[in-house]
């Protein structure tokens, strides 16, 4: 089969013929419908740290896919040949201390698709049980590979009240945009999206957003401020990893306010602990991944009832032999997601 | 003024000729500009325990109100002459147990607006500061009115978790109406409505329902259990009181599913408890009027935002004086709210 | 080896001579070192419902269990010969929505040990891995065995705060007393046991109750009002499995309080719908079995810390061949918990 | 009466004769019996920031109060003269949107007592009905003026489970060492504390640490992750305000961790914010005050029902007129909680 994989320790990634793989006892082998791209897709591209000491190259990458069952292994009971599913990319042991807690989606020792093992960049993968989603047979191929990548933000959105709140997202990439939707489904009642260009805040208004804040031309905390009454927001979701963006949402955030945070700073962050995080009652919890299996089935109902519509975060559609474009569109910052086909 | 009143310990009620009520330091004067009905007013003016000993004549009703400050208190600090206001209708001693432990809406001393003290069918009422809500200029009076009442079913509703959640609502008056459209606009995925009429039923199609049961053509619980992969709801949202609709909704339910409960049935309930709640790990919660002011904060946003749009159950406007006619309608079981103009 | 198996559908148990189970590549063979006897066991014995039509003889008995591992499937990478352990006794499929969600202790498919399957009132029992829990090698066995029980109590208990809370607690079995020894050492702040013998009353003394009410022989409702300045409890743990106590219990509950329910009625309760749970604002939630593994995490640590002491509930040890005294003791009701030793 | 005041803008503190209160209609004036120093008297005493703003000369110092009630306004309805009071050193509005919310505790025109109004450090002090707590009469009066101070770590410990797990306690002044005790007598199976001396060390070993390290002599995270077998804690309660700790602290955790904050850094702190933070999945919370008045009712029950003993933490009692070396006690980080008697 083709796939597109990393063949050696340095940048770049090649297409190539492999071999289709070989499932154990608990796996199963799916043709790929539709995969997409991910930030770290970019990173391992471009041999960032961590990601070039952690993966072992020939390695195919992909993490975010949707295809049908072809073959199962001999212990696989919940699922078959003709099933149309999408996957969790993180790998879980089961058998740890996190996953005992029901901590799955942090286990100590876990692996990842297109990292650790072979992912998804490719005409057939190879996948766990314990990893597989079932979807409905109509949802398009495009939006099934996306829940992945979605299931971060529900995560998000979702892991305290978020009706009736005033809301800020920070960071407009298709994480923040996803998060609007989220938001605006749930019943948030003033979404504020601070991003960067107009690009961006037009797709977060039509994605929900009731108030956009270019933050390079206006005094970003006074002007959420001014929308709270001089209370600050509910809630602060942190797309963006910016040390900056992060101050300026704790200090518009009010007191008792939640935070939840998926963006991830390259650096340090330097905060004034005791007014912005101590006397505030600050919320914080920190993201990571998605919860197994809660997050998958609102994900799931939310795209399948019709509720959420993500088709406006879905900026390009290309062929898997076009990975190149690709991975230039997703780094470029202008796009939304990039769905590839096999 | 004209007013509504309770003037002898017997059926029925009499439009009088009244003195303007006289406020006291922590108090404001109100000029009405619309109020409304509940299920209370129809008991009291048939004079039906429990109210026949608590209500004690002469007495104004009514207790869903809006309407203009016209005279305020020497106490009063945070309202003004011409704010345009509603009002909760529970009035707490704040000094209680229950009081100091944050739940003033079970205060141990309570006093209820239109039963205790004088009421809103008036052309003026006296209302303390605390019990006052400030709405939006532009909030029509029959909706501002309503904000008490539509209360009750916010905190039911979103007494736990509803996006991405599968929910039954039995009991399609009023209560349960609110109770569908706050589901849906909160993201709750399959919103399944059981009733008795056509009529309640092509309300809750408005309201946002999903599926409709006719409880007395269809097995309900069948049809849920058909309708959730033999699984059951997420959610019961138990608005009828009716001892059979809480057994069928038990029976529908998953285990570790949510019951929520405003409806109040007139008799004992009998229960399968050791299946229907102990091993089903139910997670069952009553409720009692509304969070002071937890609850007015998402009602007040629901609406202010245009989020949530309840003009479908408001099916009759009257002038005060037709108030006889007005609990014809409510208590005919025919009619949504019914709303009156002084 | 030796077993105490149900061998006909009929009353009664024999020990007989029969072979070491065989293991799959999933499971452990464990040497015990001690079982115990739950109420369960002592249905199963008398042949009652459903119990008759669920088990298929020949059958092992019994799931309370430790003892050391002596084999190892090829599969099993987290336990190794040797090790202490104790057992989870619900088998989960690990696959269905319930399982799904992190509700591995409410499974679809869930099967019993010593009910579905061969259990541990023997010198050997078959073990899945994924049911096993470590103990530390210092703790007793009669202690070990017990775990399981305790766990439903932790369970309970520890199902909503308990620090400084005023708590009664109905049914004084050896759940019972566990719980009241659980929301001891968790800080509950007065702890009232409602109990039918001084015998029971004596050791929940012995566990830390402070208020002990007979109730043959006081008004259980006004007693804990009395002891409450009548606002009533803050939390009701319901182990009796009385249709009167389930009453009196949430008549004795201050509004908004906890409810939690282990005990199961073996027929239909009648309540008070309006007055006790809906206008009460009750909290309740329904039990059964375990967290996997979060109780357990606490069950262990709050024995290995020697931070609870359940010795005083351990009344009778007896070898496994005295399985006859052993089901009589426990279906006395006389007895606290009765360890037995192959 | 005679009162601690200051007198002028500068550092130092003067006693001076000066009038009883005059209270208003909703105060009470209460004779005192015990008052204690907390370090914000400390630092207004030393006339640091932000306290040489805010505080305005004359004032009488001291927030940590009990006594009796010798005279009632003519609006107070729910204490007599005779109780036996304890304050809330909060004075909250009971009106804007915070306290409307349930949050009196972040109101956000909070009046300070003994900062912004005359406080406790005197004869006689005049508190607002809304801010009293009523003592058991056989509460010694070192306790009973504790429970301000006592409330703070009530609120920190309480704010998330803390039954079954591994507790680390950073910083071992009084509020530490109090949170020590809360943690033990809830139910906490390791608690790890962490000072810099051996006097600090000494206590929270009297108070119920099971594990003991000094900063100075051991590298803190090493420890902390050999005493969890290396997956970290499960609650971290921060104490010291230190950046080092802080950063320790958060190392430290396990993934899902919990860290209520209470320790004020008077600097920026700098975080690994990816790594111990969002990926750590970490749950922060910031802490002010206690929760009016759902922390008092714990902490007035623990004490109250002996479950909890802080004598340990008494180390000196003066009388009111060596207030010089009192504060220099409690300056010197060598004392735990210092009272004073008028």
């Amino acid at each position: 089969m083709i796939a597109v994989r990393k063949l050696k320790p340095a940048p770049g990634l090649e297409m190539t013929e492999t071999e289709i793989p070989k499932i154990g006892p608990d796996d199963v082998l799916v043709k790929v419908k539709a995969c997409s791209l991910c930030g770290t897709d970019v990173h391992i591209y471009k041999w960032d740290a961590p990601w070039d000491t952690r993966v072992k190259p020939p390695r195919t990458l992909g993490h975010e896919v949707c295809g049908d069952i072809v073959e199962i292994g001999k212990n696989v009971t919940s699922f078959s040949v003709g099933d149309y599913v999408s996957a969790e990319s993180h790998i879980a042991d089961w058998k740890c201390f996190q996953c005992r807690i029901g901590n799955q989606h942090v286990c100590l020792n876990m692996k990842l698709l297109g990292v650790d093992v072979d992912g998804a960049f490719a005409e057939y993968v190879s996948l766990p049980e314990a990893n597989l989603w079932k979807n409905p047979k109509n949802m398009p191929p495009e939006v099934a590979t996306l829940q992945e990548s979605l299931g971060n933000s529900v995560y998000t959105v979702y892991s305290g009240d978020i009706v009736g709140k005033t809301v800020t997202v920070f960071g407009l990439g298709p994480t923040g945009q996803f998060a609007i939707g989220l938001a605006r489904v749930a019943g948030a009642t003033k979404i504020i999206a601070i991003g960067g260009t107009k690009l961006h805040l037009d797709v977060a208004k039509k994605m929900g957003a009731d108030v956009l804040i270019n933050r390079h031309e206006e005094d970003v905390v006074k002007r959420i401020m001014d929308e709270t009454d001089g209370i600050g927001s509910d809630v602060l979701l942190e797309m963006s990893g910016s040390p900056e963006a992060i101050n300026q949402g704790l200090k518009s955030l009010r007191r008792g306010g939640r935070v939840t945070l998926l963006g991830l700073p390259s650096e340090d962050v330097k905060l004034n602990w005791s007014s912005d995080v101590v006397l505030k009652e600050a919320h914080i919890n920190g993201i990571w991944g998605r919860k197994m299996f809660d997050t998958w089935i609102i994900t799931s109902r939310l795209l399948g009832s019709g509720r959420l519509d993500i088709t406006p975060i879905i900026t390009h559609k290309l062929k898997l032999k076009d990975y190149d474009k690709a991975i230039e569109l997703a780094a470029s910052g202008q796009a939304g997601k990039v769905v590839m086909f096999p």
